[in-house]
């Protein structure tokens, strides 16, 4: 028992793209580390606005889990920390090929663990957006 | 403190269909356990796809609370433990009888503190299903 | 390490309406303290029904931050401890307002560490409500 509060870092990747508003890219505080929830935005370029990596699924997908993952590890954490993984799609058509792109980029993290819990619900997302993914970890 | 990382645990109830895609239908990891999203799918048998309970909000919710519950238990839980209950439904004209639904169920559960936090959205589902519902514990 | 269950507390501050279920308005359990789905519901007035601030974006969405702030407040958390916001807008063309309401508000926060992450999404809420709420807070 300390009566020191426990700190709270926010997690900011040098590439992501500012965020439209005063939230942070992740939070951790304590062993608990919390992902904002992540669209396919390729590295920000100064003076640009954000650019989703292109308009497919895959495409964005991939970005989004690189996105996610580069706050995971500005965090000191990584995929085997992640405990839940929220995903928003926007169309129940897309799940079979989702799917597929999630199988193969989790067999090749290596994870040394199950991996995380999931949920998948159908929203609405800014338009050109497919796909947006957040995450909570906690850490050993 | 110790330098021993926490254990992070897969929670899969034997009754349960295989998920569709390489996630956990729940991990505890420290004092933390995640449920992920389950729909009313019946106990999995062997060779055949998953089949919803019903193709009713009763029948389909009552069998969601089964299939938490039960991973819930296979990390060690119950409802007791859960600070926070996700439901996703499709249609807004179904919030009354799932609030019905939702009162009958957890007063037959016995739960000895207050009931868990709860956020109620309308989300696409895949077709044939009305209800979805994930769940965070925190374990004494 | 005790054998002493960590406490669950309910988190009902007295101005807000009863809930439409058997859930709690917010749980306290351990460090963790999670606020359940707000909306912008003015303080409850005995015999009459919730009652929405007003009918635009920014007067749901003020009501809201106030009703998620009084049950932070009532688990002896502030915004300081959120790492996470879970914002559910029913309309994408309502994202620049509602940054623009967030930013102010948050401004005027005097948070002493960085602001919770947060994900965006568009759902269905029930007729006449705009925006949802709810948050995830680990207290020191």
């Amino acid at each position: 028992m300390t009566t020191r509060p426990t700190e709270k870092t926010a997690l900011t990747p040098p590439t992501h793209t500012t965020p439209p508003a005063r939230f942070s890219h992740g939070v951790r505080k304590g062993n608990i580390l919390q992902v904002a929830g992540q669209v396919g935005f390729l590295p920000s370029v100064p003076g640009e606005p954000p650019t989703p990596a292109g308009p497919t699924l895959r495409e964005q997908t991939l970005q989004t889990f690189a996105n996610v993952a580069s706050i995971l590890r500005e965090g000191g954490a990584s995929w085997d920390d992640a405990v839940m993984i929220r995903v928003y799609l926007t169309d129940t058509a897309h799940f079979p090929e989702f799917n597929a792109l999630y199988d193969a980029y989790f067999a090749e993290q290596d994870l040394t663990g199950p991996p995380a819990a999931r949920t998948t619900v159908y929203v609405g997302l800014p338009p050109g957006l497919l796909v947006e993914i957040d995450a909570l970890a906690v850490l050993g």
